[in-house]
């Protein structure tokens, strides 16, 4: 068994509000990032996958096509994007947190994943943060 | 005469639109970043000093100091912000790319700048991308 | 289940030395690193916890408590510290290589981590050097 | 238990070509990968171990040492070779991809770790590719 | 005046070698760079043009369109090959030195600027070697 | 004309303090890192050179022994010291600040270089703080 990273990037905006809250008390919660106004992001995003690499190719998957999936699946829709108004797969009442949004990649991903298993979504927001899903076991 | 630079961050939102445009002509001159609903970056701003070091203290200037009035002055207003919307010394009419920003900052710098000179403001919009101003000479 | 990382920094002096042994015997086992007058590392801390994200905020833990919480248990300690001589978790008799502050490090975290569980201490010497410690399961 | 990691680096020119398949068969399936004139990079290999650190010096592993042992038995043997010609525990007609490399690596590193046990190898080929190997378990 | 810069990489391989030299003498002013069977390596590659930023766009040039010109003129031709048998602007008899290669990429790029001017070519070969040319002034 | 760089790494302790002022003063004036204990850092230290390359090798000078010259006449000295006591070109009165190490690091290179120029000296502290040196013109 052995493992495979691919890194992708996208830049976005976004903000941590809950709709059903003040202002004062979702400031209080989220600081800065509750900016009505938006605040945003160069992301990072490591898929990893995992398999035995195929005897003629020595390829667990193809790179490339990990890539290619990962822009089509997620990156195209999240690079350049509003997260919390442009995105199909985020759902409009959830906080986009790097934690829900690991797991919203990995819910995208994973249907296109054939002939090796999706391992590890990562999901870097800055230099200082980042959050890693790895499926429910 | 030696230089000395320091390095601070700061998360925003902005778009490139000009308002006197049509959607159409918007988004054939700048692409994905012609979004209306936003999309956002993390910054690195590089600040560069230069003068000769205090005999005593080794200084060309405390780059404590240094670190606070990029704070003060321009970071803690860009950070989390909306450049197009929620910062002071960012005109409404002019667009937010990084080389207008470059020279934005160091005119908001300049005046703070003690005891030595401000010689570069470097911006860094994604890994790929920077700009820099060296002021008028 | 997600994790959820961040990564402080730390200034500091230290040196390999076993005060039971000669200078020659510590300078064979320790190399450079026995230096009687220290030398010195920038080193980052990566701390990851594990938990569910709670359902309204979308955090496992809210970062900046995570981020305020290795800066006053641990990295005020460290930072711009001598490790051998200067700090209270840190026995005098006990080497501080990577390996054993790791589990120092952790040992300070522990008990301040609520509503999620510590997963990881990650500390890194060099650009080439890292420890890490996983707690005894 | 704590793990430790160190880092090395090797440059090297390699390509992903069947011998069996034809040129376009190899092009369709490997892109530029397969220029019959090979292409290069900057690789950087990552090896973990794990154990417990002695009590007096605080080590797993003397990091040193590990080193040693990374230049000695693998780096010596591919920086600045052709992973297809040069490097005697790489098989002739094995693809030289970044998963079957981590498997060659670990394979000759494994019989050379004493103290402790070799965990992880881990080989980036790119900033955006890495694999990784944890042996058979 | 305000510099735009845009970082682009290309993956090679190439070695050292004067044809008119015997192999002793390669070996010995080369070290392992005159390796006959080639190495490799990933190559950033920063270009810096310098202007006047438009005062509609904000921009001294789209860098989006100085990412393509990068592309089209020097990066495709140069990524995948093997800098001293592939590249057409190359000359065989030339050492692909990233000194070298700073100039001929200058010259190829140089043509293609419109509206402001090429003020600097950066060639990264390893974390810890890169040179930069200016042109003649 | 064309630049060449070199970085190279050491790790040092040292400490801000200036003996004829009061503990009081010196906390004052240079905070943590006048702990009297020292602290220290990982440094990574850039060489530029420039001249024409050599018609037949494409050398402006050969890096491996730019590197060579680095490593015997500082980096050597430098590395895991105490830079307040025990390197030879640092006068003890002096305060070890990045600015003052690069001007002191160029005239210990300075003599060294043969065949082209030394064009800059500049060192990096921590991720962000470096100063740069270009000689007296």
């Amino acid at each position: 068994m052995l493992y495979l990273t691919r890194k992708e990037h996208f830049n976005a905006a976004h903000k941590l509000f809950v709709e059903e809250w003040s202002v004062e008390k979702n400031e209080f919660m989220f600081g800065k990032c509750a900016n009505k106004n938006w605040h945003g992001h160069n992301y990072a995003l490591f898929v990893t996958v995992k398999g035995n690499p195929d005897p003629i190719t020595g390829f667990i998957m193809d790179v490339k096509k990990l890539s290619d999936i990962m822009k089509k699946v997620v990156v195209d829709k999240l690079d350049h994007s509003n997260l919390n108004l442009d995105v199909d797969f985020i759902p409009k009442k959830m906080q986009a947190t790097t934690e829900n949004l690991c797991r919203l990649i990995w819910e995208q991903l994973e249907p296109h994943i054939e002939g090796c298993k999706l391992h590890c979504v990562k999901l870097q927001e800055t230099d200082n943060i980042y959050a890693e899903y790895f499926g429910e076991e």
